[in-house]
């Protein structure tokens, strides 16, 4: 048996590995156009960074590795050109020698990964414009930064790449501006969590610019820019384009291998293509999700990873199955954690559910302990109960929480199982009940409590509609005379009791305090006596200032 | 509807807060014969220590705050005498008039917690010797620090508030000794994960002494010293009685109210007694295990405050009940974590579990991002393949780890299940696959595809029974002749191929490196091999050189 991987890094060499760990028997062969294999394509941005400080660090195994270790024949700089399926065949070309040859397989993996989309710009093939996406293209960024020694920055996009980029090169010293197409920053996330970050990018002296996007690049060295579709002009010494990636798929299209819905290559649970003896696995191929069940495109490490120890697995005769995903996301930018997984409140509506969201603000131990204050947004199906996805931004303790939320949702909890996890609490490391109880308590109240919600964009369009409403803010006066909601009336939330006759029963009222904890409280004590419609707002005066601000 | 709560702490105060969230209408009224409610018993060690330095950081809410906020009465130094069931009412006195009065309930709460348990030990009754357990305890041992500045102090028992204090005790310049009868520290974990602790406490300045017990305290401050059975003599200007808490249930006991097999307070999942009207919950409560379904005693605020939100809900009518505990606990010693959940190895085969136990040390995140190393040990049922248990030790990341345990646990996971969650992956969080992840594959190697594991212990007793087996050290030359293990022989895993036939396939084979990784390689390509019986050593040398040790 010959299993033949086209892509040595991390879906192709994981799937050598577990073909080799079931069976001795296999001859295994890994081909791959560039000269460095299984290194970490997400530590790339901290490589252009201080952080780390060798290549080593990056690309710690080689071929030679490869054959000590699991007998895998690892041949890079050697580009497959064509793939047959009758006889089974690929032709490959050796990139040193200019060397054109046919080598046959039995079992097949397409493991070709993605690429940077290169948009096509004026001026996108100066020598200062710069793709990250091998250790190649992460040398040169790297060797200009340190050499070129450029003052300002553009990237265009403002995904994870984008975003460590963004930090990597405002750590040594470069001024950077973000541009992005879309309205907000890190499209992925819903715009109202996008705005934490955002903010905080600036804070970090970055300088953020949406709803825009590049049309041109010009001048030279010394007086280079970047023109923008607004008209706006900006000084780039040096321009990062992360604006995504598409699959690789060039090959499997032209060996007649059906793509998805999504572009990249189609596969079933086994990772099998559509012909025989064909598998795809990490960054060129499709995945779907786990709560949708449709198919979605999501390359990551964590994914692509997985994905080739089940090929690796099902290549040798055994039966691990991809069981979807979620599409969980983090990244660091500076000192903040950015984490995702699920759908967000955009894609669960898209999907037809109906939702429920809250905007959870808690810190991850408590304060005396040195917490820092975290924001979840969390989604969840009316119809079901269950939990759909959460966002979280924060400081400390965002990976634990997004982690736990991945566990819950992949066993389908509901919104009211997560209180009763018996999760860790000590002061060092967790508040008593955990930020990610207490969003299922808040979901779950809304749910089955009849402790109804409102967002800031929903406050915002009740209020425009100019429906009358009695909006209630429950904090102390001074913290509602230094700012608060325009028409909104100051009855602290002990006072609120005493204060009952005062309101209207009848009419729609909103209550809201900093967070949400002591609107919530004021909410509970109206409607148990009796007012018809009570809402608290979600995430309290801060969300809403934070959202109001846009 | 009056509801009387005994106890304001954390399950007392929770309870309050949550029938007040419910109902307006309820009568809410607290006793404690403290002076302080609400405070956060599991920060008292950090009090003492110079972490928290104020004492309103720990007790940061009085009567007056539960009376404004929930509109709840609460009466601090007031000891409630007598439970009676018919009529229903109470004996209270007040401990600063020293009135005794009669009060009546609709529905009573007993939220008593629990007490240290002093042992009847010649000489305890010292100025010099302390209990921790509440406020005024830690208030008492603080002074004594600061003002008597003892430079030595001996911490009898080793659990979470022994080691908490060991820890603070030490940054406050004092030389501490600890103290545990049973043969390991933190004897709730299994021995050989208590032993990366010990070694732990050892390197940081602390003597540890084991299977021993103090028999006498004896001398004056100038002189003071403590006898062990041993006869060992210890040099103490302060001694700390840690040896555990019982749960108070005399009051609930003289009311007639059935306790459990643990000595603890009987509650159905609804926290209901077993005299209609009385519910009781906290550390005076017993509660039951998740896994096993039967009754334990956990005496956690985390679970106290669970607890205390049931019953506020059941009180007022409403569908909350208990689900179980998994008895997790984290603590914090300097900079290690220690953690647990579910069933440890020992519980486990007590249960009569046929279990499979793993060791796995990995990293929290990529070495060229400072990872740093966690143990994993984690316990399988061979029959359902479920994860009964998890223990984990190590300077980061072992908080999240352990939740995610907590969390697949709760839904019943397999082993096999944790491979596949989506965690989130990015290099300053986590490794490609976690350190969950690879537990479960090693755990699965185990379960479904043969790639047996033998426990340090195992192996030692397999060699002292005098059973011919050939050990495989399969590191480079260099790490063996550093170090191995008796009768190995060293064939480096990349050598193995080409020394098939100088080994004997029909001999019980194991197989080792440092941490089992490339233990497990040498035994796929032996397997894969048609050798018979080839268990790799689970943990590797460096967890078989620990437990040696010992």
């Amino acid at each position: 048996m010959k299993i033949v991987i086209i892509g040595g890094v991390a879906a192709g060499t994981s799937a050598a590995a577990k073909a080799r760990r079931n069976s001795e028997d296999a001859q295994i062969i890994i081909f791959d156009a560039d000269k460095d294999i299984s290194y970490s394509g997400c530590g790339l941005p901290y490589y252009i960074g201080p952080e780390i400080e060798g290549r080593e660090q990056l690309v710690p195994r080689d071929a030679k590795y490869f054959k000590q270790k699991y007998n895998v024949d690892v041949y890079t700089s050697h580009k497959v050109l064509e793939i047959k399926s009758q006889p089974k065949t690929l032709v490959v070309q050796n990139l040193i020698s200019g060397e054109v040859f046919t080598e046959s397989y039995d079992r097949l993996v397409i493991a070709t990964g993605a690429q940077a989309v290169i948009p096509a710009i004026e001026g996108s093939d100066k020598p200062n414009v710069f793709y990250l996406r091998n250790v190649v293209s992460a040398d040169k960024i790297r060797k200009y930064v340190l050499e070129g020694k450029p003052k300002t920055a553009v990237i265009v996009g403002s995904g994870f790449i984008g975003l460590e980029m963004a930090e990597n090169l405002t750590v040594r010293g470069i001024h950077v501006t973000v541009v992005e197409l879309a309205q907000h920053v890190m499209p992925a996330l819903d715009q109202d969590v996008a705005i934490y970050l955002e903010e905080y990018l600036k804070e970090k002296g970055i300088t953020v610019i949406v709803n825009d996007s590049v049309v041109r690049m010009e001048g030279s060295f010394e007086d280079s820019k970047v023109v923008l579709k607004s008209g706006r002009e900006l000084t780039a010494d040096l321009v990062v384009m992360a604006v995504g990636v598409r699959p690789n798929i060039e090959l499997a299209r032209a060996a007649g291998i059906e793509l998805g819905e999504t572009g990249a290559i189609s596969v079933n649970t086994k990772m099998q293509t559509s012909i025989d003896g064909i598998y795809a696995c990490g960054d060129c191929t499709e995945s779907y999700s786990l709560i949708t069940g449709k198919p979605f495109y999501r390359p990551l490490g964590s994914t692509a990873n997985k994905m080739g120890r089940i090929v690796g697995d099902q290549i040798t005769g055994n039966d691990l199955e991809f069981r979807g995903g979620l599409g969980t996301g983090i990244f660091k930018v500076f000192d903040m954690a950015v984490a995702q997984t699920g759908l967000t409140e955009k894609e669960a509506k898209r999907e037809g559910y109906e939702v429920i969201v809250c905007y959870n603000i808690k810190p991850d131990k408590p304060e005396y302990f040195g917490g820092q204050e975290m924001v979840i947004k969390a989604v969840a199906d009316k119809r079901s109960g269950k939990i759909l996805g959460a966002q979280i931004v924060g400081k400390a303790g965002v990976d634990k929480r997004i982690d736990v939320f991945v566990t819950a949702i992949t066993f389908g909890a509901k919104a009211e199982d997560l209180f009763h996890l018996d999760l860790a609490y000590a002061p060092p490391f967790s508040t008593t009940k955990d930020p990610v109880m207490y969003t299922g308590m808040i979901l779950d109240n809304v749910l089955r409590r009849g402790r109804k919600l409102i967002s800031p964009e929903e406050l915002q369009e009740k209020v425009a509609s100019g429906e009358e409403i009695q909006i209630i803010d429950a904090r102390v006066a001074k913290q509602y005379q230094a700012e608060h909601m325009e028409g909104a009336r100051n009855i602290p939330q002990e006072h609120i009791r005493t204060e009952l006759n005062s309101m209207d029963k009848e009419k729609v009222t909103v209550t809201y305090c900093n967070k949400g904890v002591t609107g919530n409280a004021a909410q509970n004590i109206l409607l148990n006596h009796g007012f018809k419609q009570v809402f608290n707002l979600s995430g309290g005066y801060k969300n809403y200032g934070k959202q109001r601000k846009r």
